[in-house]
């Protein structure tokens, strides 16, 4: 298949049936034609995420479809995280010659899964050659007002939607070739067929101070929280162990639970510091004066990393 | 450095100097923020482009500061190709271990150059690990009405802005080591430094009735037109070889200019089909009735296959 006749069998492969306000023009031109009015909402928010196999994932590990459907549910997270409602996006891939057209339809049928879910088609993007399968996906969300990092305060509570060392759990099954084990299947779904948290993150975004989507652990990224906000973020020991999927998935691999919680990424929750509770999500800290990050156990309070997955010097 | 740092070091670099409407939160954290109701113009292009080493472009042939410029007017060149203001972009890097900080940096201080000269601030992206370097950047553009590559009509002209087959000259300068030839400079300049045509595209956008940039070869892009609009395309094979620099360059190299002309990428030319004279733009053919590409010669009309680069048949 030349170039042409491969964003033919992609449009057809992402066509959304459902028709999307505000889209004008979609695949197959220069660039996709958005009309302003009918988006709604007074602003824009807008991320890119790239999944790099080696880096994110293996295809040994994943199908082709959970391959394209992780890569987007990443990507439209960091909308969850603002607040916004997904509108729509593009995807660019770098195809390596040994990714032949029919795990291309594949991966594009995944992209196609997750962006029905999210509600944000894809309308356009990019295909290159490349030595390494890459896909860089850029989501546009809209809102009237986008939750920050910045803006938590001593007092807030800290709160979580979704679950937090989940889909670590579900890789190490993978990579340990126990997807059989029953008890598993909750974990080894996180990390298949993550979810990004769209609906919570609308829910939060008239009342939180501020939030972040957890993709690289749940230290690191409320570190981020911390770091920007100026504050001290405490997390509740009891509460992070008060996850009973997570429980028996860490039971069934002989691995403790909070280390899973506090480090494992890739479940796409929704962490936000907010002053009342809000429906959707569970208390799992607080927020108090001071830097960096603490976890209470039943010895007290003591510090903790803000480590976590770094593409660059951890792991 | 680790990802924070490196992200900071890039937000330095990348932090445009000049104050951009509608950009109220840029890089650092999950998404860019953008206010819909300064930004102007009822429809919103958007764009993305992918350049990966190995097949966009040899460390050893261009500086990492080229690199960037390139990517970034690579990705710009088709929000001119309908028309639009440049507005604003994003970048997602994928990096090799031995892409060090210090390259890295250059790169930023490259596609910072050419955010510049394009009005487009970047406010946001994405760095990942990957075994080879490559880098995504999309792009935001604004107008009131887009320009496609349907909608070109029989009788029309077809018009160009810029050079065709010059930067094709260029990279063959640098592979062959004949940088120094001053009849090659122009050509060298236009392969390192392209520059994507956003005041001719705005030019022409209330008046053309389809456009296309010139990113893989003229017959193939202007291909695109054609199948877009069920015309065909006649190009005038006297006028694509009346460019100066282009049969200075095609002469030093002892290449055909109008091959240079009709199958040479990367120079990000504008071709558009209009049936009036567009300041900027000249005259190399005309639009009629049927289906594909001609070139009209001293002996007449002749077939021309739309071929050009092409990341997955051709080269």
């Amino acid at each position: 298949m030349d170039e042409r006749a491969r964003i033919e069998m992609l449009a057809h492969a992402l066509g959304s049936g459902v028709k999307t306000a505000g889209i004008e023009l979609g695949i197959g031109d220069d660039a996709a034609v958005l009309e302003v009015g009918t988006r709604g909402g007074e602003r824009i928010v807008w991320t890119i995420d790239e999944q790099v196999e080696g880096t994110h994932f293996r295809r040994d590990l994943a199908s082709w479809q959970d391959v394209g459907w992780r890569s987007f549910m990443a990507a439209v997270s960091d909308v969850a995280a603002m607040g916004a409602r997904a509108w729509c996006a593009l995807a660019a891939l770098a195809l390596p010659d040994d990714v032949d057209d029919a795990s291309l339809e594949e991966i594009a049928r995944g992209q196609r899964a997750a962006a029905d879910v999210a509600g944000a088609p894809i309308v356009g993007g990019n295909l290159a050659r490349g030595p390494v399968l890459s896909i860089a996906t850029t989501v546009l969300g809209a809102c009237d007002h986008a939750v920050r990092r910045a803006g938590a305060r001593p007092g807030d509570g800290l709160w979580l939607a979704g679950h937090v060392g989940l889909a670590a759990a579900g890789l190490r099954a993978i990579e340990t070739g126990r997807t059989g084990d029953a008890r598993l299947a909750p974990a080894v779904d996180s990390w298949r067929r993550p979810r990004a948290r769209l609906d919570d993150g609308m829910a939060m975004s008239a009342i939180a101070h501020a939030a972040i989507d957890v993709s690289d652990g749940l230290a690191r990224d409320v570190g981020h929280i911390a770091a920007a906000s100026t504050v001290r973020v405490v997390f509740d020991e009891t509460a992070l162990r008060g996850d009973a999927a997570l429980l028996e998935a860490a039971a069934a691999l002989g691995v403790d639970a909070l280390e899973l919680a506090l480090y494992g990424g890739e479940d796409y929750a929704l962490a936000v510091a907010s002053p009342i509770p809000i429906a959707g999500f569970r208390s799992i800290g607080y927020i108090s004066v001071g830097a960096g990050l603490a976890l209470l156990g039943a010895d007290g309070e003591r510090p903790l990393e803000p480590r976590g997955y770094d593409h660059f010097s951890a792991r």
